[in-house]
């Protein structure tokens, strides 16, 4: 392995900023999964790949594009991310993966010899679900937990296209998306490492640049709907009020009290609580709500926890629903489980970015990302890029240079270790 | 005064009943003013007044319809309420003190000699401001605080129809409205009288049938705008959020106990909080809300008491804003203040509600009613019926039939009562 180039961003950074001119406009990223500037960017990807690291590209029948490398082996590591983005995004969510992907097989190209095992730089198809809903689409297929018939045949975009139809525009049939499940498997793979930026501000406010992802975290997401009484809002006296929307407020305060009181002191052990939508009937200013509708988005990197966060915010919809003297409805939207990293690879990686950024903070992702999907079916293992402003999917998400540098390096050096640690099987 | 009829509800329910045959559809009263079900309404109360009673009736400048009994002075004694409803409204909220004048009209035009004082019932011209959203517009013409032109020019209804247009076609022009002030004066009237409905549960909640109206409540009606930074439900620690939706949830709850600590135990000293609209920003499931509009509607009959209420409200605004590290603003929408009625005509009041009901349970309107705006211009009480279920604006709106008796006989008695006392000034 002495003979690979050192580790450098150069290439990486220049790809990202050709790709963020191909493919911005002024609202920002334009890349959704399934549209035309989302194809330049892979027409654009897939030549870079060919010329550039001399590699065969081919698309699985999920429209997951995969780059390879043959090794001296046919057991493989995997490495990529998403190019696709919501519209309006950023310059790095999804591509910093994948065009960083691509300089590990440059390097790997560059050896002069096949690398001792083969290596595949995948670009996931619609990780975003910006267009049809439905996220880490790709991704999903290839680990299996895709049920296309059932979760995909019926979705629709904004403007009434089908999804079957938009697949079949890019060369996709629906009936055939479970074949990429046994494709996948073909690959032989011992790892998928992945490079993402972070986008929240947790790095940020650490002053760290790289990021050791320890998995992500497990979702309980909910709809509640309060039901009480609209009335005037000056015939009806306060105690005789069945006020929907003072019990939805009560339990949006609650779930965030139980939120830091379930939070441990560190990233890894820290939950959230979200209420995001928010819907009250009739919504006059004259008019005692009659009715609340109110999401709640709970998610911790530890199942337990996360169970108890669903159990306490059960209680609280009825503590709140009984003070203000109304009833309360509770339906699922939906309950994804934790996924914690592989050790060892989680390991190489927490000794690379050491290496490449002088520590190695640890914490976990609440965004999904196709490791998710990865981690059910291979070791997987993930780095943090710092975000700054620590946010996402807009124009303005960035990440300081510096921040980029490390970040790239210590992916790669992540790569080379884990590589060595599988040859050596 | 002995030679009048005895006080008596018959006619006066039957009249309601033939009205809510001829304005009601399968979603409840259609009366809105403006449009052909209220014309339909006034027409037939026009014929039914020309007929039955012998009334002149005329139309002054505001749209509003006077039909007059000349007595043997011409001072006066005004009764009345408005035709016109909500869509979807109820069939007493307006018409039940309208056609209970009427009845005062019949009862003293079979006298068979002028009545001691002039009678003019009126029938306001849109109080609900259901259509354009401006309410009280007849009598606030007639009381002379209406600025048509500038409150009235621009409003339009939901299908784009502009409100001078409306006024038009209606035979009533927009330039001409301030001239129902100088009409008004010229009745020379001496006192206004009103039955309606409570539209709220306090009666019911006492077992009460008739009520006597203290006055209505003063409203400061307010909008908010939270603002923090959006962010992803995952991505975004609790620690480092800028939650406007908790900050506005907050505000809601501390009004709440704000209007509950400065309330007194009777109806008379009882305040109201309300926040009716709430909205917020972006309304995704996994978006931590970054905006959020909620508006708040106080109302207390006392002003000290109603000022600081709303010293508290902002207070509990900054409050939430300091909590969840975000910025608040806070816009007035509209500020009335309480009206309290005329003692005098209040006692006849409370004397005929206990002749006719056993006891005079006194409380305040929270609901602004016509009667509002002749307090200003004239000595004015009102009777309340009771609600029974205490809401109103929708179709199962209701009172019980023995309490809409006791009400309208109190009414009746209250009217006697009044026209005895200015006759004999």
């Amino acid at each position: 392995m002495s003979l690979l180039a050192p580790a450098s961003s150069k290439r990486v950074l220049s790809d990202l900023r050709e790709l963020r001119k191909l493919t911005e406009d002024a609202r920002g990223a334009q890349r959704v999964a399934w549209g035309p500037a989302w194809r330049k960017a892979r027409d654009w990807f897939v030549k870079k790949a060919e010329k550039e690291a001399g590699l065969k590209v081919t698309r699985d029948s999920a429209g997951n594009l995969w780059a390879t490398l043959p090794g001296k082996t046919k057991t493989s590591v995997i490495v990529g991310s998403h190019l696709d983005s919501v519209p309006g995004g950023g310059w790095l969510d999804g591509c910093l993966g994948v065009m960083a992907g691509l300089e590990v097989m440059r390097r790997y190209a560059a050896l002069g010899e096949p690398p001792p095992v083969t290596l595949h730089l995948v670009d996931w198809a619609d990780e975003e679900g910006a267009r049809f809903g439905r996220s880490l689409m790709g991704s999903a297929a290839s680990a299996g937990t895709l049920n296309a018939k059932a979760e995909l045949s019926h979705l629709t975009d904004r403007a009434g296209v089908k999804l079957p139809d938009a697949l079949n525009e890019n060369g996709i049939r629906l009936d055939q998306m479970k074949k990429a499940h046994r494709e996948f498997l073909a690959l032989r793979a011992a790892a998928y490492l992945e490079l993402h930026i972070e986008q929240g501000p947790v790095l940020e406010s650490m002053k760290k640049d790289v990021g050791v992802v320890l998995g992500t975290m497990g979702v309980e997401r909910h709809q509640l709907r309060f039901s009480g009484q609209a009335a005037h809002s000056g015939a009806a006296p306060l105690h005789l009020r069945q006020d929907a929307f003072l019990a939805a407020a009560a339990f949006a305060i609650a779930c965030r009290e139980l939120g830091v009181a379930l939070s441990g002191k560190t990233p890894r052990t820290r939950v959230v609580a979200t209420c995001g939508v928010v819907k009250v009937e009739p919504n006059f200013v004259t008019a005692v709500p009659g009715a609340a509708e109110i999401s709640i988005d709970m998610r911790a990197l530890d199942a337990r926890v996360l169970a108890k966060m669903l159990a306490g915010a059960k209680r609280a919809a009825a503590i709140a629903a009984r003070k203000y003297r109304v009833s309360v409805s509770m339906s699922p939207l939906i309950t994804i489980t934790p996924r914690i990293f592989d050790p060892t690879l989680t390991g190489f990686v927490k000794q690379s970015v050491k290496a490449a950024a002088g520590s190695a903070p640890e914490l976990p992702s609440g965004p999904l990302h196709d490791a998710s999907e990865m981690a059910g079916v291979v070791p997987t293992a993930m780095v943090f890029a710092q975000s700054s402003p620590g946010i996402s999917h807009t124009r303005i998400e960035n990440s300081p240079e510096p921040a980029l540098d490390r970040a790239i390096r210590a992916f790669l050096g992540a790569v080379d270790r884990t590589v060595q640690h599988v040859a050596q099987r």
